[in-house]
């Protein structure tokens, strides 16, 4: 992307899959991450807490340069006003496939922008769609993916959201953690601004 | 995928971004093509041409053996009942991109399998939203990408789709050629009821 060149990009994010989604739009960046407490004053409404984690993450990460434009997010999955983590044991992550079988559910990603400059943040939301499954089916994922990592205790990008997953209706990209295409529209506005006074 | 385990499966398509999606469902597969003229009649409406499209693929391959289960497809991208193919050069690529920009259209797949014993057909849409670009952005697009084996001029997998496609309704690997949720709910039933009398 000829018009990011001038700019080193960071990404406060350990996640393999958020690194991949960032490389698809061909930038190059360096991961740098911190130890993060993510508990939140349960006064904000749940679609607006994942904006507000990223930009507390990116309050915790220092930049070294006036370079460097940092990005961080922060990815919830909502159901009936309720925020899925990640599942504690098996009966949690059957509690919460179960629940989510058949129905819409919301995934919402936050991101925020920081250079030496400025600060910009934002939110999209993408509705996500699970077709019916059978209890065994939900029973022998569980088992054979051991989803414990998983946020609402399922990945869209595995063999099982190929399966389950039958329409969203949003950004795809944002229900694995970047909302690319919104990214990319934030970014070119967010840096365009500022290139002029960027020293270099 | 156990319940399929003893099928095997022949994927009608020289196409890699197919071979692709039928891979992530944990399928094991043999590519069998033919030559095949894709002229259709114009008294069919646009929306069911390509599942006849897939249907009429199916019955130029032949299965070798009652284990064989045929996959065959066809996608069309429509904008305003009109189906938008390969751009022959770049004007065409030009006014097929200018066309979306900023636009909702619909990317329909129809999708064929076959054994001995039966014929399952379907299809699936997916409408799919650019958001608006520069008319520099796309030439230069163009001018990097080629899109001219692209029907529509892009692909949605691709850092141009990254970019453009801010949101979708319906299934994201419809769009890419394949709708996987649905075609694995249609194995399901169509296989299911011919496990029984199935040859081993």
């Amino acid at each position: 992307m000829k018009q990011f060149d001038t700019w080193d990009f960071v990404l406060g994010s350990s996640s393999p899959r958020r690194q991949d989604l960032l490389g698809r739009l061909g930038l190059e960046f360096e991961i740098r991450t911190v130890d993060f407490d993510e508990r939140i004053s349960e006064d904000i409404a749940l679609s607006e807490q994942p904006e507000i984690l990223a930009l507390r993450k990116s309050n915790q990460i220092e930049l070294n340069s006036n370079r460097e434009c940092l990005i961080t997010s922060d990815t919830s999955v909502i159901f009936r006003n309720e925020i899925l983590n990640k599942p504690q044991n098996k009966a949690e992550a059957m509690q919460m496939l179960s629940s989510l079988n058949g129905n819409w559910h919301e995934v919402v990603t936050g991101v925020c922008l920081r250079t030496a400059e400025g600060v910009l943040s934002f939110s999209e939301s993408t509705q996500v769609h699970f077709r019916t499954m059978g209890q065994e089916f939900i029973e022998d994922y569980i088992d054979d993916y051991q989803p414990y990592d998983k946020a609402g205790s399922y990945g869209i990008q595995e063999l099982f959201g190929y399966i389950v997953v039958d329409k969203i209706e949003g950004c795809y990209f944002n229900v694995m953690g970047l909302p690319l295409s919104r990214l990319y529209l934030e970014m070119e506005k967010f840096l365009g601004a500022q290139s002029g006074s960027q020293q270099s």
